[in-house]
């Protein structure tokens, strides 16, 4: 049985020796980014560029920097710190802390048989058909008629739904790839509290890698197929019935549209949104947003595909000339 | 024991709605490309551009569109539907299910050791170790003399030569990445049939991925070495004593000739034909026919190495210019 | 219990037909590059390119070319052999049959519990975590307060530090890609005889792979963060601090620096040296050095990043001006 967790504004003001502005009594139960929180959750707020996210956002705490002044009302309780994004890592790590001890830690029990590794909390769908060598954390929920062939691994908390296909060693819900560096350049690790939430009708090929959300959750929409040895992301959402050809990786908080078609070693860089219909041309960098529906991009950076090719034409041609 | 599949031209006709040409009591065992039908099998043509082969195939059976008429004679028994395409995503599935009870459907017992997965119905040769954690599904053969390190997953119906190396987390056979979009953009899968072969004396790195073919075989020849993160796409065929580096990929049904070099992280389109002895350069992505022997390319899309070079160097002069 | 490795100068030179110059009796225990040669260690000299090297060299023998004449004294046993290149793939061989039969063969007994597969002869330090389904090969060491999660395989004799993390799936230890080419261009493999050692406090993603060096070590320094989907090849070795993002790629013996940021995708060619807080842009390709430290770098083949970001508006502009 899961124990809810909850944590109070004024047990947190103590933690990290900050201020509070509202009810010192209102408590949360989950870390949010600051465009997603809901009642119950605590946000934060470190880049003046998400302020304005603040005002509408229906967290009931937020974290802010100690020199912070709102320019319209808030709704949540502030709590104000020396350095709000400092603090971020080490409320973290205790909700996680929390998150393990409510899940009963690390005990481990085999479920079914000796050579699948199902935890005891985990949930598993009729019809849903496991392989040997599959490792499914605690608290992960699979829907109906699935199948997880051999060696997939599904981290703790995970969420898949109904008729999805996981080939052989993909790998969902690994740590994000999340490290703060310090002074002296070196890293500490920022904890991935979150999960990864996949749809109906999914297909996630050989060796493909779904990183689980920093907080929230990396979000895989119904329908997507995703080829061997892809790369999702931390915090990625990719759009229904999207499908990714091999090799190709999405960089962190990136969104990507539905019904987008990605061919094989594409790149998109992280904190995007990627407009529906988009196609991407083989081994194409995207750097930045994709607002208009229906493009096709070709390069990296990647622009207009015939225009890519039109320029690529000439560059050839330069060559040609000075032989 | 596997049984033997067989259905007549009678039984598809009736299944598909459609109209047959030729000996109704004709049977086949399996389907096949229409470049490649033997007797025994039963192919389609859908797209125009391989009409060509169809005055040739040896195929008992082909599925073609009903308004399809010869210019020459054929010798396959021709059954002619509304939509050969659409219903060759059904046929595979017919096939899959029957080859799958043939081979005793999904009951699997564990031979050797525990800790090893190895389908009772898979044949080892003499000599080949396999280490904890590997997976050999139904039907598989493996020759004499090979290693299987840890995580190796071999789906069934695979089959893998004498002196063969697969390196941890290698996995063969997976499902290759075959979906049909309909009319609204959602994609149903094209069942995968086919198998993986791979020859004599071949090594696959750790990681990596070959995928099984729709129809037929997914052919890796003698002598290959396909390093690390690989990944080999369905249908494809891999020439004798090519060496493949880490992270390469090569796309649906490209043919790769004998003796390639093909360095890091490069991109093979699909359905394309690599000349013999051709090298080419890391990063670089193919997108067209490599018909001439020897080349040596370089770029995205490539073309001949030097020039690729000069090319490049008037690119990055033209910056210095402007500065 | 480990057995000493001893072969004398004398086993050497019969063995492959050399002539000996210096005292027979001396014994080695290990393989060693020759820029990196020490006491009780055998190096060889094939490409006159390292040829500086032999006069500093500390190995007790050096196997060279039989025309090899050496114009400063040498320190170590010289033999002489008709090939030194070809004669060290036996060499190596030689060796590694030695280096398995010390390590008791390879019998494999399970320790702890049934379903983690972890050799009698490694060693695991205090509160070290390890999930179901890990491979630990013989004479592993692994230092305290690890964690590998399910399905990492870590190959016979690779040292790892402590606080490190290893995510699902990853492999260390796999052998290097290394086969040399007879005259008929089929390859035989060379012996990967080395290992991996990794340092404290490193993380390595989910189904990233580090691969075990030709001789010595692939060494992966204090601190390093590793994505999901890398590819660390033989005898590279990683400076402390580097992060590397998801899916990119060193080549061979390459030396990259402390504190580089390398973004996703990225591809590292062979046998270059990486200068300390070098930053690297998504999908670029390194093709030589970077001797100085601090700089920034974008394409493929990479130069600075802000004239390749010149450079390419040129390129781009070019095909508007056209249009």
């Amino acid at each position: 049985m899961k124990k809810k967790i909850s944590i109070s504004a004024r047990e947190i003001a103590e933690r990290f020796g900050g201020e509070i502005s509202g009810n010192p009594d209102v408590t949360v139960s989950a870390p949010a980014r600051i465009e997603s929180g809901r009642a119950g959750t605590i946000c934060f707020l470190a880049n003046p560029k998400y302020e304005h996210y603040i005002y509408s956002c229906k967290a009931d705490i937020i974290l802010v920097n100690r020199d912070f002044q709102p320019r319209e009302p808030v709704s949540a309780t502030l709590i104000r710190v020396d350095d709000a994004y400092s603090a971020v890592a080490g409320l973290l790590a205790w909700f996680q802390q929390m998150q393990r001890s409510a899940r009963g830690g690390n005990r481990f029990r085999a479920r079914l048989l000796p050579d699948r590794h199902i935890s005891c909390s985990a949930r598993i769908g009729r019809g849903t058909r496991i392989y040997p060598m599959v490792h499914i954390g605690e608290g992960v929920k699979i829907g109906r008629d699935c199948i997880l062939y051999p060696g997939v691994k599904i981290y703790p908390g995970c969420v898949i739904g109904d008729r999805c296909t996981l080939h052989a060693n993909a790998v969902i819900g690994a740590d994000g790839f999340g490290f703060a560096p310090d002074a002296s350049g070196r890293y500490s690790k920022i904890p991935q509290t979150g999960n990864v939430v996949i749809g109906n009708d999914v297909e996630i090929g050989a060796s493909a890698t779904v990183d689980r959300s920093t907080m929230g959750s990396t979000i895989i929409h119904d329908g997507v197929k995703i080829d061997n040895l892809c790369m999702i992301a931390h915090n990625v959402e990719i759009g229904e019935h999207t499908v990714i050809a091999a090799q190709s990786g999405v960089a962190g908080s990136t969104k990507v549209g539905a019904h987008c078609v990605i061919a094989g070693q594409v790149g998109i860089a992280g904190h995007l949104v990627i407009a529906d219909h988009t196609t991407i041309a083989a081994q194409s960098g995207i750097t930045g947003d994709v607002r208009e529906e229906g493009r096709t991009l070709f390069g990296s950076p990647a622009f207009d595909h015939r225009e890519y090719l039109r320029a690529y034409a000439i560059f050839r041609s330069a060559a040609r000339k000075k032989k």
